[in-house]
């Protein structure tokens, strides 16, 4: 990886907003080791699921592929699983980067797009059957915090997805720098992976 | 208050993006009840200290007061707590809202803006001291996650903002749809207000 490692965000419409901001704030708490790209269908504004206006960088046919891909989840991926456009670009994008992360239900757009074949990989809770309707060949597991195979990262719900991102500084960086980024945002990680308590709500529901 | 809530988050130059958008994320689960206004210098985008640029739905000059106002830290606090034009029109816009909150250093805008007055409060901890010098009559309380003093809560650093916001909704609707709230986003928020690991850590430093 380059050294600011490149992290680029994919943005589409109605993309969950903490999905893609929980990450970019830590990440942008280490500038010096990270940058953020946010990647848009277009450069310009992209409205996520909250009504939220954030403007993409460059456009998906613009954008190189970076050092760490992440996907957001939100109710757009429900309209993206079966856009055969994105999904193509997503993956021949997405495939060479060092890393491929995604939140919550992003995990189902990595899985649409052929990105976890013969992986593990995890989703949100209350759309876990959902997104692990996608895929051929993934091994999904419903109770994880977040799930590491190799160069692909995936995370439960929304705020799970800051989990894995101190986690991923901590690979990165060491588990000092990880602990120092979360610590100057007065947030306390989960730092066990397999700790999952929605996972039980969600069984039981 | 109105039904949906009018919920204004005051955006400038060098926001914290987590601090204005963790509150928005959780607000937004409940959208009957809450309705959630970006307000900016101008309207347009405003750029975050992240780099992030998010769209402001309308100018300071056109906002109306809403029924709950809250203002976001982050470095660009620095400038505009010696900005008497900002100043001004923050005291006089915020004052008549049922709630007046601040995540983060946006306790220091609301005390140089006199909206702190007779009241308890607290902020970042890691920028408390320059924070609490704001104000004549501001009690300030170093050890708290966040402090609700009559129409004025203030919280500490970053994502104490989150959960302050979940204490915010359990008070205008039920701890049942604060945690449906917080558990939709997979999120375990802290529910004592004084229970503040990070002023321990910050006294030690």
């Amino acid at each position: 990886m380059q050294i600011p490692r490149r992290v680029s965000i994919v943005l589409f419409g109605d993309f969950e907003l903490l999905d893609a901001f929980g990450p970019v704030q830590l990440f942008s708490r280490v500038p010096e080791e990270f940058s953020i790209t946010l990647v848009g269908p277009t450069a310009g504004p992209v409205r996520s699921r909250q009504g939220t206006h954030v403007t993409a960088d460059t456009s998906y046919a613009d954008a190189e592929t970076p050092d760490i891909a992440l996907v957001p989840g939100g109710i757009g991926t429900r309209g993206l699983v079966a856009d055969p456009s994105f999904l193509s670009w997503l993956g021949t994008w997405a495939r060479p980067a060092s890393l491929v992360t995604s939140v919550c239900t992003g995990s189902a757009l990595l899985a649409a797009a052929g990105l976890l074949e013969g992986y593990r990989a995890t989703s949100n809770k209350r759309a876990f059957d959902w997104a692990s309707s996608h895929g051929d060949n993934v091994t999904w597991v419903r109770e994880a915090r977040w799930v590491v195979d190799r160069d692909r990262w995936t995370s439960s719900g929304v705020t799970a997805g800051m989990d894995m991102t101190h986690a991923l500084i901590a690979d990165q960086l060491g588990a000092d720098a990880a602990a120092e980024a979360s610590a100057s945002i007065e947030y306390e990680p989960h730092t066990d992976p397999d700790a999952d308590p929605f996972a039980r709500v969600s069984r039981d529901a």
